[in-house]
């Protein structure tokens, strides 16, 4: 709904209409397009009075919007979401480039790594401190011992970090981690994406593996009506009966994102197949498609990695694929 | 792995040994066979080195067993488990029915239910307090005063209760809850799952929407692993391609578990189809399937529901169904 | 749409309607209701003028129907479809038991296993001729000679047969065979349902396997749309991510196209699960459920049987389980 | 399995060990390497007794090989392979573009947009004249007509032809057309991949609605075993829970078919996603994903066409994006 008001409003029944609007549970942006002040408000709308507001002496009509009531809708924001991170932004045209190992495990080997892809190219380091696995015996992750060994690899590097949260509970430990990532079996953990919504870092939400469009932009939704508008959306593939891969990587979520939301979408081809063979390939067809960023796994010992080797690829295989998706990136832009 | 000792074995010695195991990050169970004494040693075994066991002056040998190294496993548990809860047992050949509001409304509502379900023939009481919604500007719940409605309804009826929790901040609002569910969607919320691990409450858990039936059993490995033998599996269908129901049912998931492991399973008919006219022949295949209990959304006044109100049946309908399927149950045991 | 003639009309007029809407490719039903006659149109009415068809003498009004105008819907044909086949029949509240081995091997076989299963209560025999195999290298069938042994299993046993077709070109060949099975990979081959139509066996579909309740329904209308109203539905499980079973019995589809469709509707355990050891809990299921009837395969040596041995039973099982389906059929009857 | 036979075997012992193992239900291609003969066997070899075809005289060894005993296999042919139709060849390089309506309707309309598409680059005319169509009441097609107007396209343009086969008996329709197409819903067709395996028109497979990558080569290797080399392989989307697009696109199928087998696989934008608007973004991904060709639903007038309308782009979106693609390939050659 959008609440336009008369021309030059008295300041403080304007202000009363939006301390009432947000009193009945939506939420109220003002905008200022020319002279004129609209009050977009998002949320369930059904339960207001339209002609109630449209008597108000401010007001000088109501807009509803039928379906998209959403802080995530292009609709609202029509311009591109850019996010600054560090000294690099993600969305606004440019391409991200994320990488490093799937799970920290030693000081040796994340700064090793990160020194490598940031020599490559790479505008953000990932890795993960703590690890959802299937299996409550798998290794679970370094915990806050990763974080620090990550807080090194930035200070030598100035890479800035992408990691990924479990639970409210570890919110404190992320409180200076670049972009905090939801990973696919979150997506619905309601309560960690509003704690996430009233905190003020970038988030970076992967889809569920059987998420709708839908549902993935609802999550989004979740952060955003908390009052944090740094959301980012990953692709990672999702669950299809197909069991020569990990997973099916849906390329088409990349433009249908662009189109619905103003929020910027990066892919996951290592996740999204399982395979390191194929994140050649398929990281071309992602920037091919128009999205904003790749998160690659990148580690220099694969076959002893401590946690998905068989997807990760190598520090010289990242060198040569960063070359050829930063020029192509350029191609594209030029098309 | 399992750890035969010799006969008669130095009580102080074997305590060492098992304390050394713990120390392995193992879980260790004791269990007597005649005169002869296992240790069952669950999760990762493949650190510890099975020839310094067998050297041990208390070990006669160790049997590894292939796959199966865990607690879910009916190879370690070949009896079904058997849960105690207030009154009323869930597993072991009884016929559990869980019946209850989708979401806690009001006093006057979630009492009368429960006092017509428990005149139906319910066993225990559903209620939802805290909702997991898609949508962020959906009804959230009544939250902990949700939870304290359902403590009167409790009182009046003497129904033990079962209600969903939604991050581990609530753990302390569940203290007497009965059984605590974990939703579809927080199947793989990990942290929660170590954390009910460490309580002493039954924990049942709704299949993920598009959870493997070993991702399912890991899910109840996490409770257990923590030292919490109180698992209760619910299937609650899957995600597919269908779209006039809600979900797919799939029934056989019954037997499969039935088979896998030795906890109770149980089958919610109401989610997985979405369609309260689906609601009875379902609950009669389940019932047939050799379902340990079934659980439904009762709702007096479905059209006003507050939540999911297309799947909800009434209690004249609920105890038309709880007889049938009361009569079902013991025709199946003598056929 | 349903055109509501005027009292006693001029048949030739009438006759003369009748012809001019089939020269519009639909299809017209007269029915009688009291004195009232009434033409049932199935198909693409959006092309007919109602209007003008309303300007006729003989016509009092036309009822448009928005969504069912097919043969398949409940709507046109209230009473369930009962189909006669031999001295038995499939619907109208009986259990039919269809038993038999996946693939017809040697007279000896099918033989014994036709009797063995008429002594235990089958009221039809099944057996594959003609193999559709993922692997063109795969045993494909006797064909033609398999046919034959059918023929002579059911001269020994009064069984009547459903066999599996696979091409148009077959048809001569299933002339007598007294039910055509029409595989889930066929589901959607329209020339070969369109040419079913066109003859007068009973034909059973199976659904396909990643077919919606639509379009299944749909296949069912081709062959109706032919002249051919003896269609019969078999679930036989649909395609998930689980991989520990072949596929996974959709149970809701029984009471779903109960209510969709006046066809009756019975379902297939053995291919749904793909393990012997399934078989019985589900059956009990899918009777429980409400299904017409049960496809089941059986086999005197699974283990050596040329085709899907892993999900046949024996006949001494199938001799304990069809008893066990009969009372519970029973059962379900007086509940 | 590889039957290596000794230098300068006897030819007429050679033809006769030929002759008894294709009695025997395999296919047998003989290789030479260097002065080496080798007699490659496909097809269920495990009937074969190789210690009594080592005892032979020509004999010098037999190695079998393990999964792989397929035409379609990579490792039995290990440069791509290349299809000649008209003057334009599918794989090795280039860029095949099919591009045409979804189903014929006139001379006028197919004739022109045959033009357009070849004036834009296109290098093949698509052109649906039997549809299969989920609903018996829907158009379908102008059948044999509808190949004579593609004939007259063809004429005009001297663009070669790819249109779709749905039955065997249709066979002697499409001796003229110059890549026959199985439709995703005939993937499974086995009788007519066995037809098509017996006569020399290349033939383009559809993936079936949700065959995996397995089932799907298995379809070409029923093409192919039947003495037909020349198939193409399209993917065209697989089905999932996702509602907002028709299918999803695997875009993954395209480099995993590569390395699976040496036949082209070409993409299908239009049908994958059923949105004229996501066939741009998603070309550009299928090109820079390696693909051999993309094949477009173009259409003169989207709104009126008699079947998917709305997944078709007009001529002048063909003619910009033909441009692009062909851009885009080029610049991946030099990636």
């Amino acid at each position: 709904m959008i609440i336009v008001l008369k021309p030059t409003p008295n300041k403080e029944e304007m202000e009363r209409l939006i301390t009432w609007l947000e009193s009945q549970g939506v939420l109220v942006h003002a905008s200022m397009d020319l002279s004129q002040i609209n009050l977009e408000v998002v949320g369930d709308t059904s339960r207001l009075d339209k002609q109630f507001i449209e008597a108000l002496d401010v007001v000088d009509h109501v807009q509803p919007i039928r379906r998209f009531e959403r802080c995530t809708d292009r609709k609202f924001h029509p311009e591109d979401t850019v996010i600054q991170v560090g000294n690099t932004q993600i969305g606004g045209g440019s391409l991200t480039l994320m990488a490093g190992p799937c799970s920290v495990e030693s000081e040796a080997q994340v700064v090793a790594i990160a020194r490598a892809v940031k020599a490559s190219g790479a505008t953000m380091l990932r890795g993960g401190a703590f690890k959802p696995r299937t299996s409550p015996y798998a290794f679970q992750g370094l915990g806050e011992k990763g974080l620090d060994l990550l807080r090194v690899a930035r200070q030598e590097t100035g890479l800035p970090l992408v990691s990924e949260i479990m639970d409210v509970s570890q919110l404190d430990l992320f409180k200076d981690i670049d972009v905090i990532q939801v990973g696919a079996r979150n997506m619905q953990n309601y309560e960690l994406l509003k704690a996430l919504g009233r905190q003020d870092k970038p988030v970076m939400i992967k889809r569920g593996m059987s998420a709708t469009y839908e549902e993935w932009l609802m999550s989004a939704e979740y952060v955003m009506a908390g009052g944090n508008n740094q959301v980012i959306l990953c692709e990672r593939g999702i669950r299809t009966f197909e069991t020569y891969t990990r997973n099916t990587l849906d390329i088409t979520s990349i433009p249908f994102m662009r189109r619905l939301t103003h929020l910027p979408i990066i892919a996951d081809p290592s996740h999204a197949t399982g395979k390191a063979w194929l994140v050649g390939p398929l990281s071309q067809g992602i920037v091919a498609t128009g999205a904003d960023g790749i998160l690659i796994e990148v580690h220099n010992d694969p076959e002893h990695a401590l946690c998905d080797g068989e997807q990760s690829i190598t520090p010289e295989e990242f060198d040569s694929l960063a070359g050829k998706l930063t020029r192509l990136h350029g191609f594209m832009k030029e098309l």
